[in-house]
């Protein structure tokens, strides 16, 4: 069976799983999506994009620009990035201080909050203007095809919806870990989060970790071999915060969520797959985007296991 | 480069490279491993064994066995496992408590000692002699081709010093989530960990999970293609302990360790590669041994991403 | 008003105070009791008895018995105790792994089930036969006007529920700090929790700690007057659990309960008062004897503070 | 042997107890303290002030400022403070943000650092010019004999290393438990840590606890009888953060420190006395003010229990 084939499957199995979790309600801007909005769409490295449903349909990424911007600091800083914060999975809630406490501020890794601040910190150090240079990153993952922008309303909305954030940035500041100004790292990491995108644009600007660290269509070196499979480690062990664990024993690919309703996974060497369905489950993780992903792979026989 | 001369190559690189950590010491029966052995096996799906060093030297496998009685009992339970034990990464030390508190006696995964000691709960349960099955088991796995045994002396030590293991127990029984006889699951775990292999022999008894459950040399099948793919990804996010997200990070292999010193992993549809060197790092695994794996695969340029 | 005139009152008040609370259920020799029993007993220095109520009803002290055996074993090991248990608050449940795996197996005061247990431990150090020793440590303290017995069938079903217990002792002993068999100190200590009295003997055993360590009947001696305050002092701080700021803040005494529904309090260099009304709270303390104890120190006018 | 013969014996005792603890220096004013600086006061009912040593020293109260805002704020809200705040000892370092996080914002006591922002909270609610009210409030308990102000240099240093507390204020506030913005309630408790005491104005303010809520000299009544009993109550079991058991069980009184070296306590019914000695042991407490305390219950032969 094809990818289309698969994608289409799954789609005409799932495209009535409706109902089954809350959309993001925590701003008021992410209530506004549409919860039966559903689409899929598989990147290959041959330059294929195969999509089903509402793959035009824009969202917020949030924490999956956490990816984006741990690529862009692993690029300037190396290994050095590793003083900061951890690697393991962090066996609790997304935002939970109890174990940054325990650690003193090290958070376990930079895909759960705590962590993505302190790399947004360095960001901030690395970059001299860290949003644009957001903003060209993902541009250039998609080789330019489209425009991407912030969110503007999103953006501001996290920023005055941001209490647990500015704890944790108190806190690790507390610790030593943290050199910029709180509101400063705020602001940055809400328009990180803020990076809209469509299933489309998600998947393609994930091509670069099935691949090597290069951009298929454009050849563009975004990371060393090395990294891409090392940040590919990273979000098998640590991608889907408390349920990563879960995501990699039903998918067993490396991917990453958001609370937007975006999900994108990673099949090293071949493709990479975004789904989007805004409801999610206990987690924060999009219900039926994990449920089309352990499909895909179901269906394919593939996974890196 | 071939296996012989990536592992000649680390051999020769690492031969020395002692000193670097401590031998398990918590009971007697362990601290007498010669803290100089070291051995290498390569198992491949095509049935070469390709070994260098001490891969004669025999060694509990300890922590190692919660593979093979967990995929016993997966065989007979199914999913009805997950009613008793999460599949998530324990973000802890590999004998806390708090999480298990947190969470009412469910373990976070088989390969925590909490987990494991529920999953040989429910061994006995599906075994009428648990011990003589693990036994059988473990010689199926290779084939019969040597005498796999117990260390009756190390099972002995470990059933006097199991105060933190029978703690465990206990907790997890007040929540009922343990039926039998404390005792004779600290009884029946303790000799499970104590089952003595050489690196040759814990090479060739991974090699089902590299070849979707079934065995090469004699085409036995122990688990389903499903499950095997599924352990693989419990092992890379669970097997290491609070180190797992770390070994995925080097690595980039599903893997498993114990404090007797082994450590072994696997390239699904390719080999299974043992390491035994018996100096443990904090985390209680074996400091040459994940060294040795991270240079392999990076001569190798394979991991599973 | 009087001693007698306040404990009327609040008995009139209270009688009909039922159906707020649960009988302890985790053994079925618990559940047995009568949730409507009603006694007061105010003892006074001056040697007077006054009772109203169910006052001659037997129950179980269950906790209340650690200040027993506390005091037995600080008679005999003075200071050195605080080198195996803690003497501030635990700030959660009674039975609680989380604090004890932070601090490294240092319960945080004796009363509370950990340090207990360790207490207990020293108590079979101490004592030939530790179960003749505090059986006749009660009888003194009620200067052998009754005779105060175990009840057995109580004891006996503890012992075979004690899987919480049995965590603890494992635990603890797996850092060193316990050092007898994990079943012999369970033995004793539910022996010591089965204590049977009825609210005119607890309150008579308590009158020492309102007396300087002296019984105020038969002048017998003890413990050292320091002692005695110290003794109030760690009841006031850790006497009600998860409830002792709340016990502290309403009634302002040392105070003590027990699961068995029992509670006793103390106003030194005047009185000792005991409550028995089994149904409990969520901490496991007995709704209407903290109720009472409030209302007495409130009609009263008197409090430590 | 009277008060001064008391106070000179220990003077005379511990004035050469130096070099046993560090003076505070998390904040740069701070640090700048006299370790060798040493006085005490005790103040009667009577109106006797008996001093011996530096009681003219100035020294910031810190801490010891929670017990005024927890009395400002119970004056006007009553009970319905405990809907925001618990009255539990916390068993933990006074920073602690895990209690906080398991128990969903609501701290567990009004003096730990995140229960007395919530206090601030309310006051600043409740208060139209909350800094002018407080440093009225202590005039008040002073009876305006000296004129009691806020140290500009220690409260602007104070603010700008407030990430710790600003990561309480934020966290408790993403609870929904804080109504004001985070930097205004950072800056009046800053501000309200900052009010500048010698030991003489400390004893003195402190009276109104050991006479029933009216102050002795001028007769103002500050809170109900019931208020006075009640605070002193939590002083005792939370007043001395991680050390309040052992408080307890050494000297025995209702009492409160700050890091500012100053601490105070009270024996209901008869007199408040204070203690200057910045030298601070490891949970933030005076060591030579704890040992004067002991001594002083310990010779006067009275405590309350």
């Amino acid at each position: 069976m094809g990818y289309r084939d698969i994608i289409e499957r799954i789609y005409s199995e799932l495209k009535d799983y409706k109902g089954v979790g809350e959309v993001a309600g925590y701003i008021p801007a992410l209530s506004a999506a549409n919860p039966d909005s559903y689409g899929i769409t598989v990147a290959t490295l041959e330059g294929d994009l195969i999509s089903i449903g509402d793959t035009s349909d824009k969202f917020t990424i949030q924490s999956i620009s956490k990816v984006f911007t741990f690529t862009m600091v692993v690029r300037l800083l190396g290994e050095k990035i590793w003083d900061h914060v951890g690697r393991e999975p962090s066996g609790n809630a997304f935002n939970s201080l109890i174990q940054l406490e325990l650690e003193k501020g090290i958070p376990r890794n930079p895909f759960i909050n705590a962590g993505a601040l302190v790399v947004t910190d360095k960001l901030i150090d690395l970059y001299e203007n860290p949003l644009e240079s957001i903003l060209k990153e993902v541009n250039d993952l998609n080789c330019h095809k489209s425009n991407i922008e912030f969110d503007n309303a999103v953006a501001l909305s996290e920023i005055e919806h941001s209490y647990r954030n500015l704890a944790l940035v108190n806190f690790i500041k507390s610790y030593g870990n943290i050199k910029n100004d709180p509101h400063k790292i705020i602001e940055t990491y809400s328009y990180q989060c803020s990076i809209s995108m469509n299933a489309k644009e998600l998947a393609s600007s994930f091509l670069f970790l099935a691949n090597g660290g290069v951009l298929p269509e454009c050849g563009k070196k975004i990371c060393e071999p090395r990294s891409a499979k090392r940040i590919n480690a990273l979000m098998l062990t640590c991608g889907l915060y408390n349920e990563s664990g879960d995501f990699a024993y039903r998918v067993g690919l490396p991917g990453k969520s958001g609370v937007g309703g975006g999900v994108v996974a990673v099949i090293p060497g071949r493709l990479a797959i975004a789904v989007y369905s805004p409801e999610l489950n206990a987690n924060g993780n999009s219900v039926r985007g994990i449920e089309t992903l352990e499909r895909f792979t179901t269906y394919l026989g593939e996974s890196v296991f």
